[in-house]
């Protein structure tokens, strides 16, 4: 058996990074996790969902204590790509440290929030109440048999929290500057308007759908709303149209409008839905068949209150980094909106900037003090005098 | 050698059929047109033409008698695919005679033509004056080694004409209901509109191009002329839009737009090229770049002048059939594009809508019917006394 990294981040992460985990690869990812977790006293349960049309991924619930407050921190060990190994300086799977930083595929997105965690877990005294975590293998791709099921299991197995900590890398340019206290909501749905085919020397014989889907296309242009008191406007941006007609003298029989809408809390899919069925419905459709659907399951949109436990996390930080965080909801969808049907739920981690591309990396010191803020909270979380 | 089928145009036709001659394959088809010429007394020249980005291709040009009024017959010999066989009654290229009818590839489109002109020039007596044809193996797919070039090359060799018939199937439901005197022309275009590609959750830091896209489709969605004396209106379609982006969070790049306008006497290629450029700049780019440039080279329209030589073509073909034909313009683009730069032209062949299609077929009447207008149509233009 490896000896335990659990009270050392650096070389928890530094592990971590040299597993290859890209989604859904396991890589010895979360079997480095589970012995680490165990040696420090939790109870570690393996879970491998599968089915729903998407590849069967690793999941990982681990729980320490029993009563008192519980606090779960969620997670994944999955890492995307690393893409064109020629755009990067090393190695992405082999970690590197070089002037105060580290190098290496998964050290902003998400590995370093889970060695924070893990270390940050490992000085708290055993009975300061229940920590949980839920770490699933497949945040970047399909996000299928991932959190999302681990929560329900989590949920029937009366795995139930007071307040979740996502470590998703939430900071925008100084650690600890900014914490995600909601998300928007993302739809994604297709239009498709159809005519009728011809030759183009016949234009009388046929009814060419481009010009009402061009009409469609501007009907979707158009404000939503002007944003709430966390969210920005909700916004929509038509992500592609396709005719896919080589022949130029064919009128084409139809054509698709791809888009996806981020939503604010004003908005569910339902009324999102009813919104896109009347904007088609403003158009002159000039004759074409205009249908929507859906593709995909859209994601809700969420906000935490701002509980006592946000005030505390904030205090935190404020007393760490001289600077209470921004309380932000910005950003893509994360795997956060699966937690927060079961309770609130605040992102909060590294710097975000680096991640997903080339030379991913965080600095060192940032380690450090996010092992910091996560410890120093969950002192004031259980109440713990330290 | 086969005995001459010259003068009995449906066991010509016949046989022109049994040679599944699909663009640029000759299979036969101008071997045995060469055959038969020559035992009616033509001089006959083979030509293959390549290169310009096309395939080889065969071509015949032949000529008999010298002096007196010259009058070109114009056609070709390959014939579109036959499609999926199962929508065919019986094999494509084994002609078959039914009800009155020749069904085959080719049987419209258009080696009737050729096989109903052929043996009316079988009819004339050899010092009539000058009969040529121009017959190309490739009218139906690219055209650059065919007729085009084939027309140059005659122009080089001093085969001057004074009149040009196409053999296109030109009539809509009866045998001679129309002739063509002119063609619209034909200009294809794309359009690519460019923004910065981004994250949908990001929009601020991207420049979605769909929007000035759609602006620019409607843009190009309006009326361009009202028709002239011969032509209909001016007509722009929209042929495809694509942007070719699968994934739901991209803001895509750019995307294109094809379109095709078919035009009339009031428009070259240069002004049209203008006209687009006119819309284009009517719209708000909104910071989209959008850039344009024409697809393939555009076919100019032509319109051919009334002379003495359409009104003796239009009497005889209402002395056969009761009623002078239409004098249209209508329909797609020929061969006869080509033919007009050098001296006037008209379309007159048989009953057009199968063609292209599963059991394209002719009325064998109809066959004997145009072999009928073509040679005393030839005694006018001659000035034989019959
Ligand atoms: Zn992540
Ligand atoms: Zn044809």
């Amino acid at each position: 058996m490896t000896k335990s990294v659990a009270d050392d981040p650096v070389r928890l992460l530094k592990d971590l990074i040299a597993c290859p985990s890209v989604t859904p690869t396991e890589a010895g990812a979360l079997d480095l996790l589970e012995i680490t977790l165990k040696s420090i006293g939790f109870e570690v349960t393996r879970l491998v969902f599968e089915g729903d049309g998407s590849y069967p991924v690793d999941n990982l619930f681990a729980t320490r204590g029993t009563g008192g407050r519980r606090l779960l921190f969620a997670g994944h060990t999955d890492v995307v790509p690393p893409g064109d190994l020629a755009n990067w300086t090393a190695d992405p799977f082999t970690p590197r440290e070089a002037d105060g930083k580290l190098y290496g595929r998964g050290a902003a997105d998400m590995k370093s929030g889970v060695a924070a965690f893990v270390a940050a877990a490992a000085a708290m005294p055993a009975d300061a109440g229940t920590i949980m975590l839920a770490i699933t293998n497949d945040e970047e791709a399909d996000a299928i048999n991932g959190t999302d099921k681990l929560m329900k299991w989590a949920e029937q197995n009366q795995h139930h929290f007071d307040f979740a900590i996502v470590g998703e890398p939430s900071s925008a340019a100084t650690l600890g500057d900014s914490i995600k206290i909601g998300r928007r909501g993302s739809l994604s749905g297709v239009i498709t308007v159809a005519g009728i085919q011809g030759h183009v020397a016949y234009p009388d014989k046929a009814n060419n759908p481009m010009p009402a889907l061009a009409r469609v296309v501007t009907a979707l242009d158009t404000t939503i709303d002007t944003g709430t008191e966390h969210f920005p406007a909700t916004n929509l941006e038509v992500t592609s149209i396709d005719v896919g007609n080589a022949i130029s003298n064919v009128i084409p029989a139809a054509g698709t409008i791809r888009f996806n809408i981020r939503y604010n809390d004003l908005w569910t899919p339902d009324t999102l839905t009813d919104w896109v069925r009347c904007r088609i419905a403003s158009i002159d459709p000039a004759g074409a068949s205009i249908s929507f659907e859906l593709a995909g399951t859209p994601s809700r949109s969420f906000l935490s209150p701002l509980s006592d436990d946000v005030q505390t996390l904030s205090a935190t930080i404020a007393a760490i980094t001289g600077q209470p965080p921004a309380l932000s909801t910005g950003g893509g969808t994360s795997d956060a909106r699966f937690i927060a049907q079961y309770g609130p739920v605040v992102e909060c981690g590294l710097v975000g900037p680096s991640m997903h591309k080339a030379d991913e990396h965080i600095a060192l010191s940032d380690l450090t003090g996010l092992t910091n803020i996560y410890r120093r909270f969950m002192l004031g979380f259980f109440g713990v005098v330290s």
